[in-house]
């Protein structure tokens, strides 16, 4: 009998199935390091320019005249299409809105396409659309061009809808996930993952009824009212797939830095924190829909967080933490009882079609 | 015996079925009459305003300091996703630089978002990620922001990808589908109808090989070259989805004109004629991605063609046609025989995930 062949010694020791390598799997669109790994290995070698590679939730972009513009997607397949609090009309507007105004421009325009799976009830779709100009006209924006694919029963499910933001900056704003400085204090504009959790008791995944509502809201009008008292903000983020974790993480990476949040401060709802309790979730790592992170210097944190708290959007903001100069590229929660841990970024994915 | 209750005579008389009404079906994606209504009927009621009523392949804006923006949109959802000449991340790219440069923009950004299906090989996302960035430096933009979500196994159909592109306009320019003009002459750029059925060979639907391939190009330098000697284009537009026919009733409705073509001046390749001959498809409503209708005046058209054939996607363009007074909002055809015909909105679906 011949000896049987030894399967190469890699397959042995690969730390992950091998299929995470070569094949795309829900932890790729979570947010965390899967995704940051499928950026950097697979859009990166192609497609990296400046822009892309500053990392922002919007792309920033000069005109040949000096304009310049803000410009952010989104793909919006959260399950399901109509939830407390919201729906993927609502959704799509908001979180483009969002990411257009966290490098402090303006949000002006936006246009929107959808693939709808055969099957789906025409009234649904009016409810998503009406729910879209409703965002858009608290927004401010104008929906201004659009696209309809269709495709066959069981090739979609349901609505999905792409919405692309374009907006208007003042030139001289330097705000992005690089400018977070040592010193520096960091607001949350409210509580913490009351999207995913109310997402997920609409998809009956709770076990429990909690009357949560999802936080979906545009905040372009919060962020106008910061700038306009303070010109020390240095970092703009809205937390959501991955939640407050998975974005302070990438904010210590790009601007090098540590940040140290502190557990106590960290606002959450009880409901949220029951279910995650429950679930065995960790709410930093929950999304949201209408928060923001601000990182803003330490003179100017007072006077954020009052104009902050005038605002419908921002009634619950409070300092969570602050920056400091080591260890660089890390997240740090000072827990209750004094100790500090690293809050690492997320490994795989936790809540799939959350956004 | 009870007598028989009639059923309402409205479900006697409607030329539909019911279900068309009230849930989305493949003709909804189709670019003709059944798309059409359901803009008219779904989304305008919610989201009209003057720009997207305008109801050209690009949205225009102009910012406060005078600068005019055009905006366009486009999801991609073609099946296969690799096909001869082209693959969707080429289409993407080009489908929306195309749209931009339809209203006379130079296309300057792209933002893409990418559905994936869990399950997907990366290397296909990696060949399509390769051909977005070839095509996006032949055209000569930038993708500068971008986005990626997961669904599962079973809730899409590999990659769908929708592109945004944002290009600056020169705002004495006024190109749009309602300017269509009384005596204008119609060119179309080259053959008809090549990427439809090279994409329904690459499905294995044709039962022949023909060796065709698509001809997905980015046209914006195509469209500079045309502006640089007329300022007396009226309409540009690329027959997409749809084709030709789609693309020319719905300009002659804008417009409030008459369109006539000739048929022996359309432009066709001996495989795709006999691909449409065998099949029973009209090639005036097959889908194109590398070609474009202009409607200019008749003294510049000899200049502009002779501008398009010295350039690499326009070499085979060529008159098909004229504008007339009337019937307004009417396409008609002088077939070969001398006699003439309506051609018509395309009333159901044709090829679906065509685009």
């Amino acid at each position: 009998m011949m000896a049987k062949e030894l399967p190469p010694l890699e397959s042995l020791i690969c730390p992950l199935p091998r299929t995470h390598k070569d094949t795309i799997v829900l932890g790729h669109g979570s947010g965390g390091k899967m995704m940051a790994d499928l950026i950097q290995e697979t859009f990166y070698p192609s497609l990296a320019n400046p822009v892309l590679l500053a990392g922002n939730d919007a792309g920033v972009v000069h005109l040949a005249d000096g304009t310049a513009l803000a410009i952010s997607t989104d793909a919006h397949v959260v399950s399901p299409l109509i939830f407390p609090g919201g729906d993927i009309g609502k959704l799509a507007v908001c979180g483009t809105v969002n990411d257009v105004a966290m490098v402090g421009a303006k949000p002006l325009y936006l246009s929107a396409s959808f693939i709808l799976e055969e099957g789906l009830k025409i009234t649904v779709l009016q409810l998503v659309v009406q729910s879209m100009k409703t965002a858009a006209q608290e927004a401010g924006v104008e929906i201004i061009c659009g696209d309809t694919k269709v495709v066959a029963h069981g090739e979609a499910d349901g609505i999905y809808i792409s919405t692309t933001g374009v907006g208007l900056l003042d030139p001289s704003l330097k705000i992005g996930g690089a400018m977070a400085k040592s010193g520096d204090l960091v607001i949350l504009s409210g509580t913490m993952g009351d999207h995913g959790i109310a997402v997920l008791e609409a998809r009956g995944e709770l076990g429990f009824e909690t009357n949560l509502m999802s936080d979906i809201a545009p905040l372009n009008h919060l962020v106008s009212a910061m700038l306009k008292v303070s010109k020390d903000i240095h970092v703009l983020r809205d937390p959501t797939r991955g939640g407050v974790a998975s974005a302070l993480n990438e904010i210590a990476k790009q601007s090098g830095v540590g940040i140290v949040l502190e557990e106590t401060s960290l606002p959450i709802q009880p409901a949220v924190a029951a279910a995650c309790e429950m679930l065995g979730f960790d709410p930093l790592y929950i999304a949201n829909e209408g928060k923001l992170l601000a990182i803003v210097s330490q003179d100017d944190a007072e006077k954020v967080l009052k104009v902050m708290k005038q605002t419908k959007y921002g009634e619950n903001a409070t300092v969570i933490g602050s920056v400091e100069g080591s260890p660089s590229g890390r997240l740090l929660l000072r827990t209750r009882l004094g100790s500090t841990r690293v809050v690492d970024v997320l490994a795989g994915e936790l809540l799939p079609r959350i956004c």
